[in-house]
């Protein structure tokens, strides 16, 4: 545990928090700012600031547990016709708590949420270009 | 394969396609139109519209692959100051492709891409409200 960190804390029953889920390696909680109602937040028992330091079969769970929650926020008479899952890793992301978490809120229409994209967001990119930076990435990409 | 699904078509070979990875259950490719320089889709081979149609092996492998494309990003050149995972399950969600794709792009400051909440978004949430949408979820959890 974090001494520092909310999530740990909240994890330690330290600080409240609304569960869902929990198992040997992730728990499930609602966000106390709810972008809609039934806004879970799925994190890592074992800190993690960031995806470089989260062990691999604890993002599989994570990913899992997201799929169990978005099933049952389907089923839960929370107003949902659709679900999002966000994640920002880092600062630049928009990450704002330093230990790994997966969001998981529901949609609906007229709920006036969207990612806003900068103008350049519908330039035209070339095959060329794309090609250029997948092979960048293959190139330190490790299975 | 679906007939119809751009994505099936480019896992077949029938539609181009920059490849950064590929195993017996995923496929990493680039985004045509990317977000950021980097933008790479996560997806399942085997044809699942929704959450609810995929297999939970499938979802984790989906972000074990997002967690090294991540990886890769960082290194790659490609400017990354940071990394979000995007998924959109239905269309009241922003789901444009009938296929599970999880978005993995990379952040920097000054990009101007970020999430527009509505003004409701900072509405205070009391914890009881929150308890009330938790039992909601906890009732039909399957895990």
């Amino acid at each position: 545990m974090e001494q520092t960190c909310i999530f740990c804390e909240i994890l330690a029953g330290k600080a409240p928090a609304s569960f869902v889920y929990r198992d040997e390696r992730v728990a499930a909680f609602m966000d106390i700012r709810p972008v809609n109602a039934g806004h879970v937040l799925v994190i890592p028992l074992r800190h993690a600031a960031f995806l470089s330091e989260l062990e691999a079969e604890a993002g599989a769970q994570m990913f899992r547990t997201g799929q169990r929650v978005a099933a049952a926020l389907r089923k839960s008479g929370v107003k949902c016709e659709g679900v999002n899952f966000f994640l920002a890793d880092g600062r630049a992301a928009g990450q704002e708590v330093w230990h790994v978490h997966l969001h998981v809120f529901p949609r609906y229409a007229g709920d006036n949420h969207h990612l806003r994209f900068s103008p350049d967001y519908f330039k035209p990119v070339s095959r060329e270009e794309i090609e250029t930076t997948a092979e960048k990435i293959r190139l330190v990409f490790k299975p």
